[in-house]
């Protein structure tokens, strides 16, 4: 059976999946693969796996470096003693820390084909963060090396999935000729390289817009993989934007350092005076007790924290697919840090990527939650705005003959909603969703909608949706419009934009005092 | 030794403290209790100690009921089996829940000091969700029990710390009421009762205006516990506004019914596919490994986990005191949920109160995070805009003579900042924090302050602030000021309210292309 990958669920241009390897072992995505470090394992393997992980990656060119080439038969998973999937980086990390290395890749694929790795990877050169001659150099040395390495593997057909990496770092130009180039070889699975730069110095909106730029051109059905990103703040948004599986060293880095992952950023663990975690390393140690272990001791049970924060914020990312709410989940991360609120600032402009794996339904989808301006840039509302524009406005004039337009708030109790009748064609609005003709009202979303506050950008979307309809009503022929409005700011600006434009009649409800 | 009660950390009407017991037992606050059952214990105690928790509540009425009197010297401490500290409640929530109980104050009283409790609970008549008429009752009759007790108890130097709930439930004025009249009573620690059936309909902005209510009469120098408030999400809010203490079934009586708690709401077992959360429950178990184990196991690790997810929440709060970024965390958990935004929005009117322990810095306070309207919002944003307006922008009319001011946008990089001159008073604007006098750039938080965004309130609350600065300086003497303005949004809002202003003079300077 050669490896295969399948979308299970989706939401915003993110997924659920799975990967199924030749050897019949089977990764669930969105997933990450730790670094497992074949000769200095600080966590070892029963307990990266206790931590909630099936899956690893290794560095080929350091097993070969220090074990040579073993037996015939002796998979890496025999070397690791691991038999979970064992995807095997091929060195090019190290090339883009120590500038080359000293095995070329002919000998690298021959070597991961020897040890029977589950997922393989060319010996790409990264392009980490450099000026665009450099970059443009590394893209088509990659490029090169992509079409090289077809001599030696077949990745259509061998048992190793092989991915390519896309080369380009923050030139996204390049990054775009890369993957277009990339998307014309026959290989299954695509890496995006070299972000740990940005990761470290949390520039993720350079990260984000990497993907977004990737993942426009690369086929829905295969998997995407990101390398060197292992933080939890990073990855809901990585996953929205399609990323299928991670890789990164980082936990076991960062707990060298005594560094501790959270939800809302990296602490020193000096400054911690109490855990906001509850794993099972946070549920039994205090910072303090932390703080007076040995420092190996310390090491690894960081190390095991720093799992756990990853291995949640991927499940959260997940449950969130499950339910339709990833939107919304990343509106509550991005007020996690503001480098999280940058990169979800752009999410805006990546409607179109976003748009794709947005069920309009699914059986398990839960209702919509808004917050504020950030939530007009769901593709759920997106898509319902527009669609109810361009469909459920009635664009015949026939229609509108002898027929009075009213346009009146919407009721927060859907069963108060009074049907059209044939002289009456009624259309409700309401914050966020805009309008819903009558016969809508009920269906999903329109009162599967809880928002808690209308912002001042919210009430102004919701003047423009209704002043861009009336046009569009006036335009197709309608001659009688009565919009109600009430006493507040939004009455105010409908007031301002549509009163003297014929055809339409403003009447103001008077608030009634609750 | 009595029982004392001693802050040592504050943000908001937030704090980290410590209740020391006549016994000995510390309780170190925010901590929650969890409500023990004397008879059907679902979860083993040393579990609950496993889970984080050192203290627990139980109920003296139906001790009494199941048990009897104990022998002398068998104290409740005893009977459960647990050395931790433990509050009894008197049997007032069977009152609210049955309609009345077969035992008199006095003997509840009694049977409390007979098992020497740590903190003792008066018998109190919960108010519920009832109208005015029937709060009122309960209010008068609480506070008559209340005086009736002191025959039988004397709070200020027993051994048991005695809590006196105040009743009045969303009758805001009634809590008020019962509020003041508790103060002059010798207690020494205070509950708020009744919230339960708020917190079961997610109105918790009900429950965050008792609190307020409550706590802006209360001495700041005493504990205040929150009645039946067992849920991750309302913790953080309540604990902004200084809840000390917190106890709830709810662990036990959800996970009976195959709820699961998380920080965004509660959800049925059936409806996950994926744990959002890495506590020992959860890394060790899959949703459907959950549904397929036997009722009573099921029960109590659902249990299990829903006190881990009580107290991450209550962790994460104790950390963000620690920090000053308690405001931070409420921004962010606002959008876990509507309902918590909903709370979340009041906290706008709940200035005084919060402001009170918001330092202005201390040892570990950490840069201020902003991410929109609701930062404008933050105490220490809105104690600086004050404090410069009222302090900093000068006052007499001899400052101004021969001067002019100048107003600028203030460089991100602070190192930018020049100083001003002898004839040149230089204030620099900057979103969020308004104006920051050249003098105090560099100065906590001008230069701390991480901002992803200027949305439109932002931008116009920065234009309200330099307008109102204008007419302080006009009008106490300035006659030229020179503002410097962007093309913006910003720009166009102040050149519309400045110009035509004698003494003011706009210069507009060119955006240059990044």
């Amino acid at each position: 059976m050669r490896p295969e990958f399948e979308v299970r669920d989706t939401d915003l241009a993110g997924r659920i999946g799975r990967i199924r390897l030749a050897s019949g072992r089977v990764v669930e995505t969105p997933a990450f693969f730790p670094v497992i470090d074949p000769i200095r394992q600080e966590v070892p393997l029963s307990e990266i796996r206790e931590a909630g992980f099936d899956q690893v990656i290794t560095n080929a060119y350091l097993l070969l470096k220090r074990h040579g080439w073993p037996s015939q038969g002796q998979s890496v998973h025999y070397m690791l003693g691991w038999d979970g999937a064992v995807m095997t980086d091929s060195g090019a990390y190290q090339i883009l820390e120590y500038g080359d290395i000293d095995v070329d890749q002919r000998t690298i694929l021959e070597y991961q084909k020897r040890i029977a790795t589950d997922i393989g990877v060319i010996l790409d050169i990264p392009t980490g963060d450099v000026e665009r001659g450099e970059a443009l150099a590394t893209v088509k040395r990659t490029l090169e090396r992509a079409r090289e390495a077809l001599e030696v593997i077949d990745p259509v057909n061998d048992d190793i999935l092989w991915m390519l990496p896309i080369q380009g770092g923050r030139h996204l130009d390049l990054l775009e000729y890369s993957a277009r180039e990339s998307v014309r070889l026959p290989y299954r699975m695509y890496g995006i390289g070299s972000p740990t730069v940005f990761l470290e110095e949390y520039k993720y909106e350079v990260i984000t817009d990497m993907i977004y730029t990737v993942k426009r051109i690369l086929p829905w059905t295969r998997p995407v993989h990101l390398f060197g990103a292992g933080h939890p703040l990073i990855m809901p948004f990585a996953i929205a934007l399609g990323v299928d599986t991670f890789d990164s060293a980082s936990y076991i880095l960062y707990a060298r350092d005594d560094r501790y992952m959270t939800d809302t950023g990296v602490y020193r663990l000096k400054e911690l005076d109490y855990f906001p975690c509850n794993c099972p390393v946070c549920s039994k140690f205090t910072p303090e007790d932390l703080r007076e272990l040995p420092k190996s001791e310390r090491t690894r049970l960081l190390a095991i924290h720093n799992l756990h924060a990853i291995r949640r914020s991927i499940e959260r990312a997940k449950q969130a697919i499950r339910e339709g709410r990833l939107w919304e989940l990343l509106e509550h991360t991005a007020r996690a840090h503001p480098s999280a609120m940058r990169a979800f600032r752009k999410f805006r402009k990546y409607y179109r990527l976003l748009e794709r794996g947005t069920a309009s339904s699914k059986g398990t989808v839960k209702g919509l939650r808004a917050y504020g301006v950030e939530s007009l840039w769901n593709p759920r509302i997106l898509r319902f705005k527009s669609r109810i524009l361009a469909e459920y406005i009635p664009s015949v004039s026939e229609f509108y003959r002898g027929k009075r337009v009213v346009l009146t708030r919407m009721p927060r109790d859907s069963s108060k909603c009074r049907p059209s009748s044939e002289n009456h064609y009624l259309v409700y609005y309401t914050p966020y969703l805009g309008l819903v003709p009558s016969e809508l009202c009920g269906v999903y979303p329109t009162i599967q909608l809880d928002y808690a506050i209308v912002t001042r950008e919210v009430a102004e979307d919701l003047a423009n949706t209704i002043v861009a309809a009336i046009h569009k009503m006036l335009s197709k022929g309608a001659s009688l419009i009565v919009i109600e409005v009430d006493e507040d700011s939004l009455g105010m600006m409908l007031k301002k934009r549509l009163s003297g434009i014929r055809g339409v009649e403003i009447r103001t409800r008077r608030l009634r005092a609750a």
